[in-house]
């Protein structure tokens, strides 16, 4: 069903007071759908909507609600008649819920739970935000070294229906250590007496609680996994992290580069849903330093009045040269933070990148200066097409070099390199350009 | 194994004519860390290197590959040798490679192929790039409307050393009419004797084969899928595709549009691969367009030049209020465009948004403002400071409504508006900053 012909359909039940009808009606209709066309409804209405459904459909649709909206819920809705959907949750879902609720909000909810529910939370939430260990699951299938294929069968399906996924499972020894990895497939092809031991992969691919979240989601795109068994430094298993959440990383990485590369602050909420503070607050402080960083071009204009007010016309390719210079700085800052971020670039290719960088920027100079020599001849005469031609060289190779090296620097402290496209390369290439222009103009007109 | 050693490794087989015994020696590396040390070595290194592992283990190897790579052994390896490699590919990778060879290259390698392999490849090929049916592969499990659990399962079993997944299986008519989906995990909890048209879900998620490969991706991200059913028009199925393939398609299309964001071209291969004339021309053609919009703004301060002789100290402040104008432009730009490419936000959801903007700029403004009047009145007097602070709340609003509007405007005409934000947005901004501010000057001096 699309999704008007879903709300309306919703929308009706509530006015003609046949809400309960709509378990049937609706019982092929997917979680994501239904969580999609609830967000239209007001808290009350919501509630009513949601709570028609079985107990499990509750928990799936909640878990697909926007984080908002299931913070808005945990709040308004009385922890009784809200604890039996938190439970079903699956525990990651869970453990994200928790870290966007206030301490306060935790403990009216921590309660209703069980004591084996609450310990795992509190063991998912103790994790740092932003590390594997935040965005694991703990509902994971182990096995023990001891059983054979058939009873490695057995023991999935008797878990099956409590676990993320069966299709991978994982071998631990009696310290639950991690040695090997079996797919559900290498099982139902394998002979049934065949010791687990003896099929499994022994050198499964896994991740530290500590890696950085960006980090397993590039190790599960890496390797194709469905799952990646998170270890603590015990070299015990205490959680995996399914490729969905991969994805959902991965598209959170990707807008966050993309936003820093415009300095805008990190956005925890969806622009929609941001208030306008939140959106205030993480655009103003990068246009305030962006600001002082203008000053120096300020500066080197008032430096250069002299040679200005001798030639006003110098003025009108200004604008022209600064913004090529800065653009040349952003398409190149550009093609070398992405390609940091996809690690398709590393540190140590900083050299070879820049020997080529210094011939693609001199083209593209060289077809800058021939592009505008005309308009300098046409405007100002020839000297002044001159001093145009060679500073678009000069400004257009400056520039480039700005963009490539500034995001390396940023790694190399540590920085994310993110932050350095867009307008903190532009803004330092104007002031580059400014100085080259007048420098240049000084010297070949001999001022 | 750490990516230095294996290196090490391989190349210490190499000169000490060793390579038959890393067979065994490399048993356990994963294939994908194989490509990455293989691509290290010249092409017939890498041929010899590659060979030693078993038939199935080379095709893996070789799919991991990266494609430049891949187009480069095919071109330069003999037919015989390569096609026992060529024929144990997954489908997906298969036409992927044969998209990239040239028409000549494709004769020669297709008669290699078994027929039904060649007809299931011409079959892939056939559909246009950037659609889902061009990353889809053909081996997917399928299952007949008549069948029982215990049935299905010994089918899947059969099945299962062909097929890129059996955790899902598609239930078809005979008329291969896509009917239901069933999951591995339903099938193994199910009681054997179960009808699968019972088990089956009869409502599955599917994309046509004309659906753009990003929002196959979006599909897959947003119901969690494992993989996704393809159906032609005549709802037959003819293909799935799978989540890792989804992943490989969102962060490609997400590198697309941060290069489009700073007027680069699409790049097919990465920046380290790439050569200087095609870096060349994926940038040139951009800096050349947006050097001629900052003809407008030299012509705007060309038209103001009396305005500016008579108060030369008004230069100072050009920079920093075009900058600011840009750079307020840039990231409500990048904002919309991000929002927009993940679905965040709609097109009509415009209005709303404006309204919003307008509050934050306003406020961005009005700090803006407060930041710089100070210096006004330090450079030129009070008069300068009241014209610069009134320049900078309305510079940044007009570039936070140019950044806002123009994503729309290039989606409402079917233009992608990744290409929006950035060097565009800025050099809009620009033209219109230089005016505000000599516009201002000239009535509020009295000139």
């Amino acid at each position: 069903m699309e999704l008007p012909a879903l709300i309306t359909t919703l929308r009706s039940a509530l006015e003609s007071d046949t809400v309960p009808l709509l378990r049937e009606q609706l019982i092929d209709v997917h979680p994501a759908d239904l969580a999609s066309a609830l967000v239209e409804f007001e808290t009350s209405d919501l509630w009513t909507l949601l709570t028609v459904f079985p107990r499990a459909e509750q928990a799936k649709v909640f878990g697909y609600l926007p984080p908002e909206e299931q913070v808005n819920l945990s709040i308004r809705i009385s922890r009784r008649k809200l604890a039996p959907i938190i439970r079903q949750m699956p525990p990651d879902e869970r453990a994200a819920l928790f870290h966007r609720l206030s301490d306060e909000q935790r403990e009216t909810l921590l309660p209703a739970l069980a004591q084996a529910e609450r310990e795992d939370l509190l063991r998912l939430t103790a994790h740092e935000q932003g590390t594997a260990g935040s965005i694991m699951t703990s509902d994971y299938a182990i096995l023990a070294t001891d059983l054979t294929v058939a009873q490695s069968l057995e023991s999935l399906r008797r878990e099956a229906p409590d676990k993320e996924t069966i299709y991978f499972a994982y071998v631990v020894d009696h310290h639950r250590k991690l040695i090997g990895v079996v797919s559900l497939r290498d099982l139902i092809l394998a002979p049934v007496s065949m010791p687990i031991i003896e099929l499994m992969n022994q050198d499964p691919i896994c991740a530290s609680v500590d890696m950085p979240q960006e980090e397993v989601a590039a190790l599960i795109a890496k390797y194709d996994l469905l799952a990646l068994p998170i270890i603590n430094n015990q070299e015990q298993m205490v959680g995996i992290v399914t490729y969905d959440d991969a994805m959902d990383v991965a598209e959170e990485e990707a807008t966050e580069d993309f936003h820093k590369n415009a300095t805008i602050g990190k956005l925890e909420s969806s622009v929609k849903d941001a208030s306008i503070m939140l959106l205030y607050r993480k655009r103003v402080l990068w246009l305030v330093i962006l600001v002082f960083g203008n000053i120096f071009s300020g500066a080197g204009i008032a430096y250069f009045e002299g040679t200005i007010s001798a030639h006003l016309a110098l003025l009108f390719f200004l604008p022209l040269l600064i913004g090529s210079s800065g653009n040349a700085g952003a398409q190149s800052g550009t093609l070398m933070v992405r390609a940091l971020a996809t690690g398709d670039i590393k540190m140590r290719d900083w050299g070879a990148l820049l020997g080529k960088e210094c011939l693609v920027a001199g083209l593209l100079g060289f077809t800058m200066a021939a592009a505008v020599v005309g308009l300098g001849w046409w405007r100002g005469g020839y000297d002044i097409a001159i001093v145009v031609a060679i500073t678009m060289m000069f400004v257009v190779m400056v520039g480039s070099l700005i963009g490539l090296s500034l995001p390396f620097l940023l790694s190399r402290f540590n920085l994310d390199p993110a932050t350095a496209s867009g307008p903190l390369i532009t803004s330092i290439a104007d002031v580059a350009g400014v100085v080259l222009y007048f420098s240049i103009a000084t010297w070949y007109l001999g001022l």
